[in-house]
């Protein structure tokens, strides 16, 4: 088998969304994976097909999935099968100890862990922006509870978990302002990066005088802008690979946004 | 050092919360853990250092927290010092390979850490049910949302998320309704019990009147009744170190229940 099909992410097609975080740890380390729904003719049926709320058990041993992200990895499952392994912060402590991306010891492995889960907390909160009340239900239908999160998300939340990070990032003497852990790209700086980076859409005018403010200063002036840096990043981030932001979980609502 | 010594849970004192999952951890394997806010004197202010906005590395090299719970491992962090780790998932993903609730193989391991995370996911839901809008306002100034929050949450999530859990557990012929993984106890199995502990408490209406018209009957008959069999489980369940519920995740609010 080759490389380039050893690793198979399914997620939705068309939108960043949760299978971001695992396109950037493929892209950062130039690391060959198919991307079901976009590249495959028909992929998309896989896809629906892990979210069936009927699914059980699949051919190959594994689970079913509450939902998309899962990546499936060739040969790493029972007797040699496929694995299917879904939860964004499973998939990403796995493939970061295969791509080199979750640290140099036990230690840093753990930290980088609970680094990641933090950011993806903050993305969490994000969606609940715009959804607090159902995430069945349509955001016009919720508009007033939203106003309400969002205040409060900007307020109190994003400076919270911005201040966090900034403490993280300027202590790590090693990392120098770079990676939150050691003096290397890890797991946890993508998922970090790409939460800032979906901010940045979804809050322009938030996160713009927080910048302007001076705050945070490691994250907006260092951190943020070294990322790409990384393997095909660059490339990645101006290719058609990488997908818009538009109805996910980061949307650029101005009524929410600082007035 | 005594191995009593080489855990610290760092947790808020006298209520179950997230600290909770990695209690059962302990005592469904009777390894003893030193619980520092319920057992030590004036430990409540080693909690409130771990969550001061302006922490940073501690003496030991660990990266700050961003909230409880935290675990302090004894020898385990960079040149033998302790070992300071923050996340739910993060904890439990470290302390099961330690205390042999991990899984049997890779992907055991995986598939375990993706089903904690996804009972996980279960357990912030429902602290939205009565947070809706703001962890920091007061439930009784969010109360109309959080009416709808919780409808949503009754008829729409809980039924997934049962739904989902009752295919895992039936599909997995070696854990005859006992284990969602394999044939033996893993820390998914702990973090699931604990959810739907907790939601029998909060939402007991909902959650009888779903058992008696038998939807479910493998989580409510044979999986639930049977963790507690485990290690010291029944004992520390009757004993004063398990905590009532509370101002916590898990709340008792009538109205929010069926009706």
């Amino acid at each position: 088998m080759s490389n380039a099909n050893k690793y198979e992410l399914l997620y939705w097609p068309g939108i960043p969304g949760r299978g971001e975080f695992v396109r950037l740890a493929f892209e950062a380390t130039k690391t060959p994976y198919l991307d079901v729904s976009n590249q495959v003719e028909g992929g998309i049926r896989q896809i629906l097909a892990l979210k069936d709320e009927k699914a059980t058990y699949d051919a190959d041993g594994n689970p079913p999935a509450l939902a998309p992200p899962a990546l499936r990895i060739h040969g790493e499952g029972k007797n040699g099968k496929a694995l299917v392994l879904s939860q964004t912060p499973a998939i990403l402590a796995f493939l970061g100890e295969k791509l080199d991306l979750a640290g140099a010891d036990a230690a840093e492995k753990a930290w980088i862990q609970a680094l990641a889960l933090t950011a993806l907390d903050l993305n969490n909160e994000t969606h609940d922006t715009h959804h607090p009340v159902s995430t069945l239900a349509y955001y016009e239908d919720q508009k007033e509870e939203s106003l309400r999160r969002a205040t409060d998300f900007r307020e109190s939340r994003i400076p919270k978990f911005f201040g966090y990070f900034e403490r993280v990032l300027k202590g790590n003497k090693e990392g120098k302002g770079r990676y939150l852990v050691g003096d290397k790209l890890s797991y946890a700086d993508l998922t970090l990066w790409q939460v800032v980076h979906g901010l940045k859409f979804a809050f322009p005018k938030e996160l713009k005088a927080r910048e302007e403010a001076g705050e945070f200063p490691t994250i907006f002036k260092t951190f943020f802008p070294s990322v790409p840096e990384h393997g095909q990043l660059k490339e990645y981030l101006d290719s058609d690979r990488r997908k818009p932001y538009s109805k996910g979980i980061f949307r650029h609502y101005p009524e929410l946004d600082r007035q």
